[in-house]
């Protein structure tokens, strides 16, 4: 178990908890591994551990309407690729970004991540954050964070277009799966990153 | 002047530059705070100095078309109200988040700011981040770099709802203003928040 300080609800602000910030946590009902992580990241947020957030989807706003009396209504509008992860944040004082994907299959096709992203991941690493991936192996019901190093490295340099099962978990590690958090994946970065610091 | 590393463009990683990730920098035409921190930030990125990006507009999708052999079209959307700042990212290693917000009048208004991003800043305090506001004063052209701390202090401690110029002045930082980049913020956490580092 992580054994988190004792804390309550953040004191440390003149304001009090919004209406609608809570979360109610569902029972475990399979793998959906972005509400999982969205809701690990909220247990984080209220529970004042890490400062952990999705990005919002990137979209190229074309048409608006006002109409009279009620909001703004985006009328015409398209998807963007991203030019960086999905995920991004800061725990105990650290800069964390990463990228969460699932695969059905016994490895991660590399066809599952752009360009920019693994130059943005390279970038990370080279100014001192950590980045990683979450992987999830939807078919086994197993979750692994791998450092982002490991997968820029292989995308740059391997011929094989894809990062096997067996190398992902021989070089990554295991993410708790749970109630709260439902997947403790700070707990990795407290052993194998920030060791030195706890 | 900023005494950046003489660095080339990354080399650091097998890709190439991606078609239309260079900028061109206009020549100086007035103020657009977004837009001038938007360049500085490409600046800082393709100049391997930090990785800061402005997160995209938060937006709820409602209503999606697939038209035959061409991309998704949202046909209907709304803008949701965003729970954290505009820009996060990375700079010497530490974890940079900030706001960004213009002002015409002579002080600047806490209407401007909501109580998300405010709760949003004082954890980033928090949790070891570097956290800060920067005002644009447009009747006159002064950029200024405050730290979030007193922003919060005031807003939930002030009877006043506003900060004014003076104080931002005396407790803030003026940006250099220049070509590239356009606003050097950088440079201020340089001076005051990363000395002992440098």
């Amino acid at each position: 178990m992580v054994k988190y300080p004792n804390k309550k609800k953040v004191t440390h602000l003149c304001l009090q908890p919004l209406k609608g910030e809570s979360r109610h946590y569902t029972a475990y009902r399979g793998m959906n591994l972005e509400e999982d992580i969205n809701l690990s990241n909220s247990y984080y947020l209220e529970n004042d551990i890490a400062v952990i957030y999705k990005k919002p989807i990137p979209v190229q706003i074309v048409k608006v309407d006002y109409p009279k009396r009620s909001a703004a209504k985006i009328v015409e509008a398209y998807y963007r690729k991203p030019s960086t992860t999905d995920y991004n944040g800061l725990y105990k004082g650290k800069y964390v970004d990463f990228e969460a994907k699932e695969t059905k299959v016994d490895n991660f096709p590399f066809k599952n991540i752009s360009d920019h992203q693994i130059r943005h991941l390279d970038r990370v690493i080279h100014h001192g954050g950590i980045a990683f991936l979450i992987i999830a192996f939807t078919s086994i019901n197993e979750v692994y964070l791998i450092d982002a190093s490991y997968i820029v490295d292989r995308y740059c340099h391997a011929s094989k277009k894809s990062i096997s099962y067996e190398e992902i978990k021989q070089l990554g590690h295991l993410i708790k799966q749970g109630f709260q958090p439902r997947l403790d994946y700070l707990k990795i970065l407290d052993e194998f990153y920030l060791k030195e610091d706890s």
